[in-house]
């Protein structure tokens, strides 16, 4: 969202990744670990150690369940390494969703799961957005540029000769502000439908099919039928699929299970992008 | 060497390295850690991990600087993980050469280094081969099958008909025992001259040149003239270069410039296979 870039999650090989998507480090600030399988964490000491091998010099915020700042910090002390920037550590808690961080676009929170051990989802929320000018009908009707901010935000303001600018009637709306929600991993869990309502964009993890019920149930993983069933009831737009266990022959699979229960099914792969705006 | 596989070193992705080179996991039963720079040992947690998804039974031994053990176990606790097998750490200390494993075919020495934390390379040297058999004339002069194990020990045997039979009349010298060093990341160490002397291979980083040797002073890594400067005081036959630094256009400038002080120079590179055997 706008020129933040998010990581989430950080698995082994993670920044060979990065590096291959031409992704630049220095425009990462925050990164959400979802929870402390190795899988999802095991390339942080070494992304944090290219970092500062780029002499980077601004503060770095992680989002971890809690214990991962004394296991990184061990990492890195054993190799006497003293960073060229500081990191901030922060521990998720809770039941419930719950703010962990907010800045002038937007406001994550964290989202709790349905594991084996204690995981979170995240959930991007735009804030509202400035109304669009409309600059010809502005400059005609005498509008001073000082007054522009004043409409943006939705107010009426006065022309240059004292008339009312209705500010309905200069502007236009803006974009509907963009959720995105990142729940992997996760068994089915019923409270997302409410925390997740209304959400744009749904990445949730279907790491097993129905025909694999018993797996999905013991290894707290989900299937495509129950990632498609969250994103019909918590109405979202788009539900990206993920987490794929290898023991299928091919990714289609698992968009015909979805397919029966949710529409707008994409499957996720390394590199891809997915690009989603509202008008 | 014969059917083990040494691991040495296991930076993050060494894993992915090797299953691309199609090595099997299961024949991994030792890893050396030479220090603990996180480019050396960051991969290690995440190839744990793989032996026991792959529910690897067999023990594995890690020998390392101190401090390792507890860095992996944190980071394996964090994820609630119960191996499959067990890890025997083994703490590498001492300001000479040690032997820390020895088999029925070789022995494994650790050797200081001299790098800016504790550091070690690796001596494997093979054990004495049994004398190989003339077959053909054992059969002519009446040997029998269960006196072949007192020739291939070098002792001499009675045929059937009471005959002294000469263990040098029936039997060749095996090959020469080989020997390998690997020695990533030091300095250049004149104690290594003795300690390495007549070893086979030679591997000795190199990841500087001459011309800026005030780097390798700083960083205590060595050029492309102290690797092979060592390589030739201590007479071995073969030396790779390799743990090369990215700042030069290509690796051929480390091969010319080690050319100066030694004659047999090979360069390292992923994936690359060198074979040496003694006839």
């Amino acid at each position: 969202m706008e020129e933040n870039y998010f990581l989430i999650d950080c698995g082994e090989g993670t920044q060979v990744e990065l590096r291959r998507q031409k992704i630049k480090f220095s425009r990462i600030d925050n990164i959400f670990i979802s929870h402390l399988h190795g899988d999802h964490w095991f390339g942080l000491a070494g992304l944090i150690s290219s970092f500062h091998l780029l002499s980077r010099t601004k503060d770095l915020h992680i989002y971890s369940p809690p214990g991962l700042k004394d296991a990184i910090i061990s990492q890195l002390r054993l190799g006497q390494t003293h960073l060229s920037y500081f990191i901030h550590f922060h521990e998720l808690e809770g039941k419930e969703p719950k703010v962990i961080l907010e800045n002038a676009k937007l406001i994550v929170k964290s989202v709790p799961l349905n594991h084996r051990i204690e995981t979170y989802g995240f959930l991007f929320e735009e804030k509202k957005k400035l109304r669009k000018l409309n600059a010809p009908l502005l400059r005609e009707r005498g509008v001073e540029v000082c007054d522009f901010r004043m409409l943006q935000l939705g107010n009426d303001v006065q022309s240059i000769d004292g008339k009312l600018i209705k500010n309905s009637e200069v502007t236009f709306d803006p974009p509907e502000p963009l959720k995105y929600a990142y729940c992997s991993d996760t068994a089915y869990y019923e409270p997302l439908v409410d925390w997740l309502a209304g959400v744009d964009v749904l990445y949730h993890e279907s790491t097993f099919l129905e025909q694999n019920r018993d797996l999905a149930t013991k290894t707290f993983h989900s299937t495509a039928k129950d990632a498609a069933t969250i994103a019909s009831k918590a109405k979202v737009n788009y539900l990206i699929l993920g987490h794929f266990s290898s023991r299928y022959r091919n990714r289609d699979v698992y968009k015909e299970e979805a397919k029966r229960y949710f529409q707008n099914i994409e499957i996720s792969e390394a590199g891809k992008i997915f690009s989603f705006e509202n008008k």
